[in-house]
């Protein structure tokens, strides 16, 4: 949570709150950072609805609706993945019938070893709006500390990129 | 995530390693923070399944089973609250069929502003295992950042108390 990263929340907030749209979060490899950083942010409980870290891969599919033949075939560090990851924080985080408007999701390595062949380091990156969903993947370096925070960063900046 | 907090967060991974053991957290004020703690802990992903940052207070409810009458009569920061989010936790984070041992659980008032009359530093905390569940309460001071520490802090110390 560096002083960037909660001005990009910080920004992230603001735009979101300027549409009236919440958000929910899906989080695996950044394990609760990301959303920390949101909810760091005062005013944040206007426009946060809440998040999963979905760390053990079952949870993928039981709490956020990942297909589980997806898993099955290719493991949890995966582009469709992170985009099903993003769809299903909305509807995870429905209120009142009304799904969280986006959906930011992270799945990836953050090491220390490989994980069934995915280098240490890949992330994919899912935000899901009610314009569409899209895809960023990562090829970070670094401990797994610095992957983690690293992976945060690039989530916050992939929204704002979107919104 | 002070050193000391790392410091208990890989004392109590390893007591539930050690059983056999798996953790769900349910988190409202700590806000992802207090799972981050324990992701950090290289081993992290043999005993941690995952955690529900349950912000928006109808989340309790719809994620968690945290009943709707007591939140409606009483709010989402009440002792009781605390225990059910705990138990929620265990529930889950179900992988087949076998829900989580343990749940650990945060509810309270970070500020800047009390919250329905509930003071600024009002914190419950719940531990569920499959022993019973047990509700601490605290009234910490400090910032906004400062109480969420503390909480995340306490939350650690309760669950190593109980284990």
């Amino acid at each position: 949570m560096t002083e960037q990263g909660e001005g990009a929340a910080a920004e992230a907030i603001r735009a979101l709150s300027s549409r009236g749209w919440t958000i929910g979060f899906a989080e695996s490899l950044t394990g609760g950072l990301l959303i920390a950083e949101f909810v760091s942010v005062p005013g944040a409980s206007a426009v946060v609805r809440g998040g999963v870290v979905a760390y053990a891969t079952p949870i993928k599919h039981s709490l956020l609706g990942v297909d589980a033949d997806l898993l099955a075939d290719y493991g949890p560090v995966h582009p469709e993945v992170a985009r099903q990851l993003a769809n299903g924080a909305r509807t995870a985080f429905e209120v009142d019938g009304r799904p969280a408007e986006v959906g930011l999701a992270t799945t990836g390595v953050a090491g220390p070893d490989p994980q069934n062949g995915i280098a240490v380091g890949t992330v994919h990156l899912g935000v899901s709006t009610p314009d569409g969903s899209r895809v960023q993947s990562l090829a970070l370096s670094g401990d797994r500390n610095a992957i983690r925070a690293a992976s945060v960063a690039a989530a916050v900046g992939f929204l704002l990129e979107v919104l």
